[in-house]
Protein backbone atom coordinates (compact mmCIF):
# COMPACT_ATOMS: atom_id res chain seq x y z
CA UNK A 1 0.00 0.00 0.00
CA UNK A 2 1.06 3.57 -1.08
CA UNK A 3 2.44 5.41 2.49
CA UNK A 4 0.23 8.47 2.52
CA UNK A 5 1.16 9.71 5.87
CA UNK A 6 4.80 10.08 4.15
CA UNK A 7 3.53 11.82 0.98
CA UNK A 8 1.70 14.27 3.69
CA UNK A 9 4.93 14.73 5.95
CA UNK A 10 6.65 15.33 2.55
CA UNK A 11 3.80 18.16 1.62
CA UNK A 12 4.27 19.38 4.85
CA UNK A 13 7.89 20.13 4.57
CA UNK A 14 7.47 21.82 1.40
CA UNK A 15 4.95 24.08 2.92
CA UNK A 16 6.95 24.86 5.44
CA UNK A 17 9.82 25.81 2.82
CA UNK A 18 7.32 27.78 0.74
CA UNK A 19 5.96 29.97 3.61
CA UNK A 20 9.89 30.74 4.65
CA UNK A 21 10.29 31.27 1.06
CA UNK A 22 7.63 33.79 1.05
CA UNK A 23 8.66 35.55 4.10
CA UNK A 24 12.53 35.70 2.71
CA UNK A 25 10.98 37.42 -0.27
CA UNK A 26 8.32 40.01 1.56
CA UNK A 27 11.40 41.10 3.80
CA UNK A 28 14.00 41.55 1.17
CA UNK A 29 10.95 43.42 -0.61
CA UNK A 30 10.63 45.53 1.96
CA UNK A 31 14.59 45.89 2.68
CA UNK A 32 14.65 47.43 -0.67
CA UNK A 33 11.71 49.31 -0.31
CA UNK A 34 13.49 51.13 2.52
CA UNK A 35 16.68 51.70 1.08
CA UNK A 36 15.17 52.88 -2.34
CA UNK A 37 13.33 55.47 -0.26
CA UNK A 38 16.46 56.19 1.88
CA UNK A 39 18.33 56.77 -1.47
CA UNK A 40 15.50 58.92 -2.72
CA UNK A 41 15.65 61.43 -0.04
CA UNK A 42 19.53 61.33 0.18
CA UNK A 43 19.60 62.50 -3.62
CA UNK A 44 16.63 64.84 -3.24
CA UNK A 45 18.48 66.52 -0.04
CA UNK A 46 21.65 66.85 -1.91
CA UNK A 47 21.07 66.64 -5.77
CA UNK A 48 22.48 70.09 -7.16
CA UNK A 49 22.94 71.09 -10.74
CA UNK A 50 26.55 70.55 -12.62
CA UNK A 51 26.90 72.92 -15.25
CA UNK A 52 29.48 71.82 -17.63
CA UNK A 53 31.93 74.20 -18.87
CA UNK A 54 34.71 75.04 -21.83
CA UNK A 55 37.28 77.55 -21.41
CA UNK A 56 38.28 78.63 -24.97
CA UNK A 57 40.15 81.80 -25.68
CA UNK A 58 41.62 83.34 -29.19
CA UNK A 59 45.04 83.28 -28.05
CA UNK A 60 47.10 80.89 -26.75
CA UNK A 61 51.03 80.70 -26.19
CA UNK A 62 51.74 77.02 -27.39
CA UNK A 63 49.47 76.87 -30.53
CA UNK A 64 48.11 79.08 -32.58
CA UNK A 65 43.88 79.02 -32.04
CA UNK A 66 44.30 75.58 -30.31
CA UNK A 67 40.68 74.70 -29.18
CA UNK A 68 40.07 74.87 -32.98
CA UNK A 69 42.79 72.74 -33.92
CA UNK A 70 42.10 70.05 -35.67
CA UNK A 71 41.70 66.29 -34.19
CA UNK A 72 39.70 63.30 -34.81
CA UNK A 73 38.24 65.03 -38.58
CA UNK A 74 37.00 67.85 -36.23
CA UNK A 75 38.59 70.15 -33.41
CA UNK A 76 39.74 69.84 -29.97
CA UNK A 77 36.78 72.48 -29.31
CA UNK A 78 34.35 69.85 -30.25
CA UNK A 79 35.76 66.46 -29.30
CA UNK A 80 35.37 67.91 -26.07
CA UNK A 81 32.02 68.94 -26.23
CA UNK A 82 30.86 66.10 -28.05
CA UNK A 83 32.13 64.20 -24.94
CA UNK A 84 29.97 66.61 -22.21
CA UNK A 85 27.12 65.86 -24.38
CA UNK A 86 27.47 62.42 -24.79
CA UNK A 87 27.80 62.09 -21.01
CA UNK A 88 24.56 63.85 -20.76
CA UNK A 89 24.18 64.53 -17.34
CA UNK A 90 24.93 68.43 -16.99
CA UNK A 91 22.58 70.81 -16.46
CA UNK A 92 23.60 72.80 -19.34
CA UNK A 93 26.71 73.21 -21.58
CA UNK A 94 28.27 76.54 -21.55
CA UNK A 95 31.51 77.65 -24.14
CA UNK A 96 33.28 80.88 -22.54
CA UNK A 97 35.01 82.85 -25.17
CA UNK A 98 36.64 85.99 -26.32
CA UNK A 99 36.91 84.47 -29.88
CA UNK A 100 34.31 85.25 -32.55
CA UNK A 101 35.71 82.20 -35.00
CA UNK A 102 34.85 79.85 -31.31
CA UNK A 103 31.13 81.08 -31.62
CA UNK A 104 30.93 80.54 -35.00
CA UNK A 105 32.32 77.36 -35.06
CA UNK A 106 30.00 75.94 -31.60
CA UNK A 107 26.90 77.82 -33.35
CA UNK A 108 27.54 75.63 -36.12
CA UNK A 109 28.40 72.39 -35.06
CA UNK A 110 26.85 71.99 -31.34
CA UNK A 111 24.15 74.35 -31.71
CA UNK A 112 22.56 73.48 -28.46
CA UNK A 113 25.71 74.74 -26.75
CA UNK A 114 25.41 78.19 -25.11
CA UNK A 115 27.91 80.83 -25.76
CA UNK A 116 29.40 82.72 -22.55
CA UNK A 117 31.27 85.80 -23.55
CA UNK A 118 34.05 86.16 -21.57
CA UNK A 119 35.27 89.52 -20.08
CA UNK A 120 38.94 90.09 -21.91
CA UNK A 121 40.46 90.34 -18.37
CA UNK A 122 39.83 86.74 -18.28
CA UNK A 123 41.03 85.96 -21.24
CA UNK A 124 45.34 87.28 -20.99
CA UNK A 125 48.32 84.80 -20.84
CA UNK A 126 48.38 85.88 -17.18
CA UNK A 127 44.96 85.07 -16.47
CA UNK A 128 44.22 82.36 -14.25
CA UNK A 129 41.59 79.69 -15.28
CA UNK A 130 40.08 80.21 -11.78
CA UNK A 131 39.55 83.81 -12.68
CA UNK A 132 37.38 83.00 -15.57
CA UNK A 133 35.40 80.09 -13.97
CA UNK A 134 34.73 82.81 -11.20
CA UNK A 135 33.60 85.71 -13.96
CA UNK A 136 31.23 82.93 -15.61
CA UNK A 137 29.42 82.25 -12.25
CA UNK A 138 29.35 86.04 -11.27
CA UNK A 139 27.53 86.27 -14.20
CA UNK A 140 24.97 83.15 -13.68
CA UNK A 141 23.95 83.17 -10.23
CA UNK A 142 21.99 79.87 -11.23
CA UNK A 143 25.14 78.02 -11.08
CA UNK A 144 25.54 75.27 -8.42
CA UNK A 145 28.37 73.52 -9.55
CA UNK A 146 30.76 73.53 -12.27
CA UNK A 147 31.90 70.55 -14.25
CA UNK A 148 35.37 72.51 -16.14
CA UNK A 149 36.07 70.52 -18.86
CA UNK A 150 39.76 71.26 -20.75
CA UNK A 151 39.40 70.44 -24.46
CA UNK A 152 43.71 69.93 -24.49
CA UNK A 153 42.44 66.59 -22.93
CA UNK A 154 41.46 65.15 -25.99
CA UNK A 155 40.91 61.54 -24.65
CA UNK A 156 38.51 62.02 -22.26
CA UNK A 157 35.22 59.46 -21.91
CA UNK A 158 31.92 59.68 -20.29
CA UNK A 159 32.62 57.45 -17.46
CA UNK A 160 35.28 59.11 -16.09
CA UNK A 161 32.91 62.53 -15.91
CA UNK A 162 29.82 60.26 -14.82
CA UNK A 163 32.80 58.93 -11.69
CA UNK A 164 33.44 63.10 -10.95
CA UNK A 165 29.88 63.52 -11.13
CA UNK A 166 28.86 60.87 -8.51
CA UNK A 167 31.49 61.97 -5.98
CA UNK A 168 30.19 65.42 -6.28
CA UNK A 169 26.39 64.97 -6.10
CA UNK A 170 26.16 61.71 -4.18
CA UNK A 171 29.22 61.48 -1.99
CA UNK A 172 29.21 64.69 -0.20
CA UNK A 173 32.71 66.13 -2.15
CA UNK A 174 33.16 69.21 -2.73
CA UNK A 175 35.39 69.22 -5.84
CA UNK A 176 36.34 66.11 -7.68
CA UNK A 177 39.24 66.44 -10.46
CA UNK A 178 41.48 64.11 -12.46
CA UNK A 179 44.58 62.63 -12.00
CA UNK A 180 47.29 60.34 -12.99
CA UNK A 181 49.65 57.91 -11.06
CA UNK A 182 53.14 58.19 -11.79
CA UNK A 183 55.58 56.18 -10.25
CA UNK A 184 58.87 59.01 -10.85
CA UNK A 185 61.68 59.38 -8.52
CA UNK A 186 62.08 63.02 -8.42
CA UNK A 187 65.09 65.42 -7.37
CA UNK A 188 66.04 68.49 -6.16
CA UNK A 189 68.41 71.08 -7.43
CA UNK A 190 71.01 72.17 -4.17
CA UNK A 191 73.65 74.44 -3.94
CA UNK A 192 77.20 73.35 -6.29
CA UNK A 193 75.24 71.91 -9.27
CA UNK A 194 74.28 68.98 -7.21
CA UNK A 195 70.95 67.13 -6.88
CA UNK A 196 69.53 65.67 -3.70
CA UNK A 197 66.37 63.11 -3.75
CA UNK A 198 63.24 64.04 -2.89
CA UNK A 199 60.76 61.18 -2.85
CA UNK A 200 63.02 58.15 -1.95
CA UNK A 201 66.19 56.76 -0.70
CA UNK A 202 68.42 56.21 -3.55
CA UNK A 203 70.23 53.08 -1.29
CA UNK A 204 66.77 51.80 -1.20
CA UNK A 205 65.32 52.82 -5.09
CA UNK A 206 61.95 51.07 -5.45
CA UNK A 207 60.77 49.32 -8.21
CA UNK A 208 57.05 50.48 -9.60
CA UNK A 209 55.88 47.33 -7.79
CA UNK A 210 57.44 48.18 -4.51
CA UNK A 211 55.27 51.22 -4.01
CA UNK A 212 52.01 53.32 -4.47
CA UNK A 213 53.56 55.93 -6.31
CA UNK A 214 51.91 60.09 -6.15
CA UNK A 215 48.69 61.55 -7.74
CA UNK A 216 49.81 64.07 -10.88
CA UNK A 217 46.64 66.62 -11.60
CA UNK A 218 46.29 65.83 -15.57
CA UNK A 219 44.23 68.71 -15.89
CA UNK A 220 41.38 66.63 -18.07
CA UNK A 221 38.58 68.38 -15.76
CA UNK A 222 37.73 70.26 -12.21
CA UNK A 223 34.39 69.89 -10.99
CA UNK A 224 33.89 72.19 -7.70
CA UNK A 225 30.83 73.31 -6.07
CA UNK A 226 30.46 77.06 -6.41
CA UNK A 227 31.03 78.04 -2.63
CA UNK A 228 34.40 76.96 -3.52
CA UNK A 229 35.09 78.76 -6.50
CA UNK A 230 33.61 81.65 -4.47
CA UNK A 231 36.35 80.96 -1.72
CA UNK A 232 38.91 81.73 -4.72
CA UNK A 233 39.54 77.66 -5.21
CA UNK A 234 39.61 74.85 -8.15
CA UNK A 235 40.10 72.39 -5.41
CA UNK A 236 39.28 72.90 -1.97
CA UNK A 237 37.07 71.79 0.81
CA UNK A 238 36.22 68.25 0.75
CA UNK A 239 38.66 67.44 -2.55
CA UNK A 240 38.20 63.71 -4.00
CA UNK A 241 40.08 62.59 -7.68
CA UNK A 242 39.22 60.21 -10.41
CA UNK A 243 42.50 58.52 -11.62
CA UNK A 244 42.61 58.24 -15.65
CA UNK A 245 44.98 56.17 -16.93
CA UNK A 246 48.21 56.71 -18.15
CA UNK A 247 47.43 56.03 -22.14
CA UNK A 248 45.00 58.50 -21.40
CA UNK A 249 46.20 61.34 -19.83
CA UNK A 250 48.15 63.40 -22.44
CA UNK A 251 47.51 66.99 -22.23
CA UNK A 252 48.52 69.54 -25.27
CA UNK A 253 50.61 72.24 -24.43
CA UNK A 254 52.62 71.99 -27.74
CA UNK A 255 52.27 71.77 -31.55
CA UNK A 256 54.48 68.75 -30.73
CA UNK A 257 51.86 67.48 -28.00
CA UNK A 258 49.14 67.92 -30.63
CA UNK A 259 50.86 65.53 -33.67
CA UNK A 260 51.47 62.97 -30.61
CA UNK A 261 47.71 63.04 -29.31
CA UNK A 262 47.23 62.48 -33.13
CA UNK A 263 49.33 59.51 -33.31
CA UNK A 264 47.81 57.82 -29.84
CA UNK A 265 44.51 58.55 -31.15
CA UNK A 266 44.81 55.86 -33.86
CA UNK A 267 46.92 53.90 -31.33
CA UNK A 268 44.01 53.47 -28.95
CA UNK A 269 41.87 53.19 -31.76
CA UNK A 270 43.26 50.00 -33.31
CA UNK A 271 43.52 48.58 -29.67
CA UNK B 1 112.23 122.68 -41.84
CA UNK B 2 110.83 119.31 -41.02
CA UNK B 3 110.85 118.60 -37.30
CA UNK B 4 112.95 115.82 -36.83
CA UNK B 5 112.94 116.14 -33.02
CA UNK B 6 108.84 115.40 -33.41
CA UNK B 7 109.76 112.77 -35.54
CA UNK B 8 112.35 110.98 -33.16
CA UNK B 9 110.35 111.92 -30.39
CA UNK B 10 107.33 109.79 -32.08
CA UNK B 11 109.45 106.59 -33.34
CA UNK B 12 110.65 106.81 -29.36
CA UNK B 13 106.80 106.43 -28.59
CA UNK B 14 105.74 103.98 -30.73
CA UNK B 15 108.59 101.67 -29.89
CA UNK B 16 107.32 102.41 -26.29
CA UNK B 17 104.20 100.68 -27.16
CA UNK B 18 105.83 98.06 -29.24
CA UNK B 19 107.69 97.02 -26.34
CA UNK B 20 105.16 97.04 -23.92
CA UNK B 21 102.83 95.10 -26.19
CA UNK B 22 105.40 92.40 -26.53
CA UNK B 23 105.69 92.33 -22.95
CA UNK B 24 102.08 91.88 -23.06
CA UNK B 25 102.16 89.30 -25.21
CA UNK B 26 105.10 87.52 -23.75
CA UNK B 27 103.22 87.49 -20.36
CA UNK B 28 100.10 86.09 -21.77
CA UNK B 29 102.00 83.38 -23.61
CA UNK B 30 103.05 82.18 -19.93
CA UNK B 31 99.76 82.17 -18.60
CA UNK B 32 98.48 80.36 -21.18
CA UNK B 33 101.08 77.53 -21.29
CA UNK B 34 101.02 77.86 -17.49
CA UNK B 35 96.58 77.06 -17.72
CA UNK B 36 97.30 74.24 -20.50
CA UNK B 37 99.71 72.39 -17.93
CA UNK B 38 97.93 72.94 -15.41
CA UNK B 39 94.23 71.48 -16.97
CA UNK B 40 96.49 69.15 -18.39
CA UNK B 41 98.20 67.71 -15.00
CA UNK B 42 94.31 68.10 -13.85
CA UNK B 43 92.68 65.95 -16.27
CA UNK B 44 95.93 63.82 -16.02
CA UNK B 45 95.30 63.30 -12.56
CA UNK B 46 91.46 62.54 -12.71
CA UNK B 47 91.38 61.22 -16.04
CA UNK B 48 89.19 57.97 -15.66
CA UNK B 49 88.17 55.21 -18.10
CA UNK B 50 84.38 54.87 -18.21
CA UNK B 51 83.07 51.64 -19.73
CA UNK B 52 79.25 51.73 -21.48
CA UNK B 53 77.28 49.12 -20.62
CA UNK B 54 73.58 48.13 -21.70
CA UNK B 55 71.65 45.74 -19.75
CA UNK B 56 68.95 43.42 -22.01
CA UNK B 57 68.07 40.44 -19.94
CA UNK B 58 65.94 37.90 -21.97
CA UNK B 59 62.68 38.31 -20.00
CA UNK B 60 60.94 41.54 -19.67
CA UNK B 61 57.04 42.03 -18.17
CA UNK B 62 56.15 45.08 -20.25
CA UNK B 63 57.03 43.88 -23.99
CA UNK B 64 58.08 40.58 -24.71
CA UNK B 65 62.29 40.69 -25.87
CA UNK B 66 62.08 44.89 -25.33
CA UNK B 67 65.51 45.19 -25.97
CA UNK B 68 65.30 43.57 -29.52
CA UNK B 69 61.95 45.06 -30.76
CA UNK B 70 62.15 46.83 -33.73
CA UNK B 71 62.55 50.67 -33.70
CA UNK B 72 63.91 53.11 -36.63
CA UNK B 73 64.27 49.89 -38.80
CA UNK B 74 66.78 48.22 -36.15
CA UNK B 75 66.11 47.72 -32.71
CA UNK B 76 66.06 49.29 -29.43
CA UNK B 77 69.55 47.65 -28.26
CA UNK B 78 71.12 48.38 -32.04
CA UNK B 79 69.58 52.38 -31.68
CA UNK B 80 71.21 52.60 -28.37
CA UNK B 81 74.45 50.75 -28.85
CA UNK B 82 75.04 52.77 -32.31
CA UNK B 83 74.66 56.16 -30.43
CA UNK B 84 76.98 54.98 -27.84
CA UNK B 85 79.41 54.03 -30.59
CA UNK B 86 79.15 57.55 -32.27
CA UNK B 87 79.77 59.00 -28.84
CA UNK B 88 83.13 57.57 -29.25
CA UNK B 89 84.11 58.45 -25.63
CA UNK B 90 83.35 54.82 -23.87
CA UNK B 91 86.90 53.11 -22.97
CA UNK B 92 84.65 49.68 -23.99
CA UNK B 93 80.93 49.18 -25.01
CA UNK B 94 79.38 45.93 -22.94
CA UNK B 95 76.22 44.21 -23.62
CA UNK B 96 75.48 42.21 -20.12
CA UNK B 97 72.58 39.72 -21.18
CA UNK B 98 71.46 36.39 -20.57
CA UNK B 99 69.38 35.51 -23.93
CA UNK B 100 71.41 33.85 -27.09
CA UNK B 101 69.41 36.05 -29.08
CA UNK B 102 70.98 39.32 -27.87
CA UNK B 103 73.96 37.90 -28.41
CA UNK B 104 73.85 36.72 -31.91
CA UNK B 105 72.50 40.26 -32.80
CA UNK B 106 74.77 42.12 -31.46
CA UNK B 107 77.83 39.51 -32.81
CA UNK B 108 75.73 40.11 -36.03
CA UNK B 109 74.86 44.01 -36.44
CA UNK B 110 77.51 45.45 -33.61
CA UNK B 111 80.63 43.11 -33.63
CA UNK B 112 82.90 45.64 -31.80
CA UNK B 113 80.83 45.93 -28.80
CA UNK B 114 81.43 43.08 -26.20
CA UNK B 115 79.19 41.00 -24.68
CA UNK B 116 79.01 39.77 -20.88
CA UNK B 117 77.54 37.18 -19.50
CA UNK B 118 74.78 37.94 -17.47
CA UNK B 119 74.45 35.70 -14.07
CA UNK B 120 70.89 34.41 -13.63
CA UNK B 121 70.11 36.23 -10.49
CA UNK B 122 71.08 39.60 -11.98
CA UNK B 123 68.06 38.34 -14.69
CA UNK B 124 64.95 38.00 -12.68
CA UNK B 125 61.99 40.09 -12.93
CA UNK B 126 62.70 41.11 -8.70
CA UNK B 127 66.37 42.05 -9.59
CA UNK B 128 67.30 45.67 -9.65
CA UNK B 129 69.83 46.98 -12.26
CA UNK B 130 71.66 47.67 -9.93
CA UNK B 131 72.91 44.57 -8.77
CA UNK B 132 73.27 43.71 -12.81
CA UNK B 133 75.74 46.58 -12.73
CA UNK B 134 77.37 45.10 -9.84
CA UNK B 135 77.89 41.89 -10.72
CA UNK B 136 79.58 43.44 -14.54
CA UNK B 137 81.86 45.61 -11.75
CA UNK B 138 82.95 42.35 -9.89
CA UNK B 139 83.78 40.26 -12.92
CA UNK B 140 85.28 43.45 -14.50
CA UNK B 141 88.00 44.78 -11.90
CA UNK B 142 89.17 47.26 -14.93
CA UNK B 143 86.39 48.89 -14.86
CA UNK B 144 86.76 52.59 -13.08
CA UNK B 145 83.67 54.07 -13.82
CA UNK B 146 80.32 53.04 -15.75
CA UNK B 147 78.07 54.86 -18.06
CA UNK B 148 74.94 52.50 -17.93
CA UNK B 149 72.86 53.19 -20.92
CA UNK B 150 68.66 51.91 -21.05
CA UNK B 151 67.86 50.92 -24.65
CA UNK B 152 64.14 51.83 -23.58
CA UNK B 153 64.65 55.75 -23.91
CA UNK B 154 65.31 55.64 -27.47
CA UNK B 155 65.78 59.68 -28.34
CA UNK B 156 68.85 59.72 -26.47
CA UNK B 157 71.59 61.51 -28.24
CA UNK B 158 75.55 61.71 -28.34
CA UNK B 159 75.55 65.54 -27.06
CA UNK B 160 73.75 64.31 -23.78
CA UNK B 161 76.37 61.45 -23.28
CA UNK B 162 78.80 64.34 -23.61
CA UNK B 163 77.58 66.40 -21.10
CA UNK B 164 77.38 63.71 -18.50
CA UNK B 165 80.98 62.54 -19.31
CA UNK B 166 82.46 65.64 -19.06
CA UNK B 167 80.97 66.20 -15.72
CA UNK B 168 82.47 62.89 -14.45
CA UNK B 169 85.86 63.15 -16.02
CA UNK B 170 86.25 67.29 -15.64
CA UNK B 171 84.19 68.23 -12.87
CA UNK B 172 84.19 65.99 -9.57
CA UNK B 173 80.95 64.71 -9.82
CA UNK B 174 80.76 60.98 -8.41
CA UNK B 175 77.27 60.24 -10.48
CA UNK B 176 75.72 61.95 -12.88
CA UNK B 177 72.22 61.53 -14.51
CA UNK B 178 69.42 62.19 -17.16
CA UNK B 179 66.50 63.74 -15.87
CA UNK B 180 63.43 66.02 -17.36
CA UNK B 181 61.80 68.97 -16.00
CA UNK B 182 58.34 68.64 -15.07
CA UNK B 183 55.74 71.65 -13.50
CA UNK B 184 53.10 69.42 -12.44
CA UNK B 185 50.91 70.19 -8.83
CA UNK B 186 51.46 66.95 -6.89
CA UNK B 187 48.83 64.97 -4.50
CA UNK B 188 48.80 62.86 -1.55
CA UNK B 189 46.22 60.50 -0.88
CA UNK B 190 44.76 60.69 2.50
CA UNK B 191 41.94 58.80 4.77
CA UNK B 192 38.37 58.97 3.73
CA UNK B 193 39.33 58.82 0.10
CA UNK B 194 40.27 62.23 0.02
CA UNK B 195 43.58 63.95 -0.92
CA UNK B 196 45.58 66.90 -0.21
CA UNK B 197 48.09 69.12 -2.12
CA UNK B 198 51.55 68.13 -2.14
CA UNK B 199 53.90 70.30 -3.54
CA UNK B 200 51.88 73.32 -3.78
CA UNK B 201 49.27 75.86 -2.28
CA UNK B 202 45.72 75.59 -3.93
CA UNK B 203 45.04 79.08 -3.11
CA UNK B 204 48.04 80.10 -5.25
CA UNK B 205 48.40 77.60 -7.77
CA UNK B 206 51.32 78.52 -10.22
CA UNK B 207 51.49 78.86 -13.38
CA UNK B 208 54.34 76.89 -15.79
CA UNK B 209 55.76 80.14 -15.76
CA UNK B 210 55.77 80.69 -12.33
CA UNK B 211 58.35 78.15 -10.72
CA UNK B 212 61.26 76.21 -12.05
CA UNK B 213 58.91 72.71 -11.75
CA UNK B 214 60.94 69.82 -9.97
CA UNK B 215 63.63 67.20 -12.04
CA UNK B 216 62.34 63.32 -12.53
CA UNK B 217 64.46 60.90 -13.13
CA UNK B 218 63.98 59.71 -16.85
CA UNK B 219 66.29 56.23 -16.79
CA UNK B 220 67.90 57.47 -20.42
CA UNK B 221 71.64 57.12 -18.68
CA UNK B 222 73.45 56.50 -15.61
CA UNK B 223 77.01 57.30 -15.59
CA UNK B 224 78.94 56.46 -11.68
CA UNK B 225 81.87 55.49 -10.38
CA UNK B 226 83.27 52.13 -9.72
CA UNK B 227 82.88 53.24 -5.56
CA UNK B 228 79.89 54.39 -5.45
CA UNK B 229 78.39 51.04 -7.02
CA UNK B 230 80.67 48.88 -4.48
CA UNK B 231 78.49 50.95 -1.83
CA UNK B 232 74.98 50.01 -3.35
CA UNK B 233 74.78 53.08 -5.13
CA UNK B 234 73.54 54.21 -8.83
CA UNK B 235 73.29 57.54 -7.51
CA UNK B 236 75.90 58.78 -4.70
CA UNK B 237 78.97 61.41 -4.13
CA UNK B 238 78.44 64.67 -5.47
CA UNK B 239 75.67 63.82 -7.98
CA UNK B 240 74.88 65.81 -10.98
CA UNK B 241 72.00 65.76 -13.80
CA UNK B 242 71.97 66.44 -17.40
CA UNK B 243 68.31 68.18 -18.28
CA UNK B 244 66.91 66.04 -21.43
CA UNK B 245 64.10 68.12 -23.17
CA UNK B 246 60.84 66.73 -22.47
CA UNK B 247 59.96 65.96 -26.15
CA UNK B 248 63.04 63.39 -26.16
CA UNK B 249 62.00 61.78 -23.12
CA UNK B 250 59.91 59.07 -23.48
CA UNK B 251 60.75 55.87 -21.14
CA UNK B 252 59.32 52.74 -23.04
CA UNK B 253 57.82 50.38 -20.67
CA UNK B 254 54.54 48.88 -22.89
CA UNK B 255 53.71 48.12 -26.44
CA UNK B 256 51.71 51.48 -26.02
CA UNK B 257 54.83 52.98 -25.21
CA UNK B 258 56.56 51.35 -28.03
CA UNK B 259 54.27 52.48 -30.41
CA UNK B 260 54.20 56.48 -29.07
CA UNK B 261 57.80 56.23 -29.47
CA UNK B 262 57.81 55.08 -33.20
CA UNK B 263 55.31 57.60 -33.78
CA UNK B 264 57.56 60.13 -31.86
CA UNK B 265 60.23 59.04 -33.89
CA UNK B 266 58.41 60.11 -37.21
CA UNK B 267 57.25 63.66 -35.18
CA UNK B 268 60.64 64.33 -34.30
CA UNK B 269 62.48 63.55 -37.97
CA UNK B 270 60.12 66.21 -39.52
CA UNK B 271 60.71 69.13 -37.73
Amino acid sequence: MYNFSHKMNKNKNVNYWVAIGNLGIFFTLILVMFWTSDLERKSKKKLMKVTGLVLARCGSKGIKKKNLAEFNGTSLLQTALQTMQNFGKFDNIWVSTDCQEVVDHVNKFLPSVKVHHRGPYTATDTASSLSAVQEFCEQHSEVEAVGLIQCTSPFIQTAWLDDAFKMLILQNYDSVFSVVRKHNLLWEPHEDGIVKPFNFDPSKRPRRQDWNGFLVENGMFYFTRVEIIKQNLLQGGRIGVVEIPANYSLEIDSEFDLKVARSIFKILQNQ
